[in-house]
């Protein structure tokens, strides 16, 4: 049985290492990474091959851009942890495709609120650079701030990953 | 009575729930609001709004866009703590008004260094993204970082926010 | 002697006070500045005075903008402790040059997994902005990113600084 909690958000910079640092927190049994990026360029889908050959076998794959409350709220079960990775681009792909992000939002944390087994949530720290340019980029900031905070609420642990390590910012697991 | 130290730095990004944190610090006392933002534009103007709503009855406010250090020093009482929200809309105002950066910020930490009733500031941290292209954001990259680093040396208590949740970088209180 | 260990990797945003917090950990003792920065411009020769009065004596300067690994391998020395900064200019320098990232990264790592003395390299965190808007602010970001994960995965101690204030991610020293 793994020890995972029944919920943990993993929070990092781009490149911080946040990927691996999740997949390291299961252990042998299967998993299932349920995927919000979508390989829709050549740069994205050499990620998206990196990630999927560095988890190697016993992970199955599901992939959802946008309904991931409810593929999540169907996959969840005790004896198989979920992987989601990430937030960020689940947001990115709500607002492209022009959904009520906080609705969505809402339902994520719905599901979170009584998961019905182990998951683990990768999203990304977005909001430490200076003032976006664009109004699209500030409202992405924000929406991803919003998701990050309302996630991290709901989640029992929290870990901060800088450089590929972890700083445990909540744990009431 | 209110158990906040004599003067805290509250840190964290853009829509990391930096303010909110700073507010729950706050007991059911009276207490100051300091602003620094103006609304200037419907987008601001909906941000202040917001917060004013959060922190709700209990609380006056005073603006003061430009001389916060006087304003701090005149409002400054042991029985009801100040919330300054936020430094680097303090900052953005000096630069646009042409004030002497430095100087502004020797009289924020005179008037820190021996406060005469609890004090809670809020700041961002804007220099982990990439180095801004152009002049003007790496100055006021450049003032954010020395802003942050001498008003925490002078606070009792260093709070770094992220996700809402909150990690303490020092605390001699 | 120093109480360093073997090898420290401090992280932090631009102006988080990084460089100043490294070079607070080296005693009186005479230590060893390995620049990677070079003065191509006003500004850029201001920052390296500014650091070089600030370091003040006792220390000797190597100017090292591309070779970094191997200037570090030929001046370390048990009795004489190593302040590299910083890898964000050599990761610059080396991308300028078109040389090959990956090799120049193993090559510091093989350096630093049996260091002659103690070493202390700053590096910056430039990956919790928003998604940079060219492929080459990308490409940078994501080397950044690795060259942090991996000199961290080599290093006894890691440490993050923010405001000035240092937070530990790593000490197996």
């Amino acid at each position: 049985m793994n020890a995972l909690p029944p919920s943990t958000l993993v929070l990092g910079g781009a490149r911080s290492g946040k990927s691996a640092y999740a997949e390291s927190l299961f252990g042998e049994a299967p998993a299932l990474y349920l995927a919000t990026g979508q390989a829709l360029d050549g740069e994205m889908a050499e990620r998206i091959d990196h990630h999927r050959r560095r988890r190697g076998a016993g992970w199955s794959t599901l992939e959802e851009p946008l309904d991931l409350a409810d593929a999540l709220d169907n996959v969840m079960r005790p004896d198989r942890p979920v992987l989601v990775d990430c937030l960020t681009m689940w947001l990115s792909n709500l607002m492209h495709a022009g959904r009520d992000i906080d609705r969505c939002l809402d339902r994520l944390c719905e599901v979170l609120s009584a998961p019905n087994g182990p998951v683990v949530l990768v999203s990304n720290e977005v909001g430490m650079g200076l003032v976006p340019e664009t109004s699209l980029g500030r409202a992405f900031r924000d929406h991803q701030g919003r998701v990050n905070q309302r996630v991290a609420a709901q989640c029992r642990r929290v870990v901060f990953v800088a450089a590929g390590l972890p700083l445990i910012l909540k744990d009431v697991s």
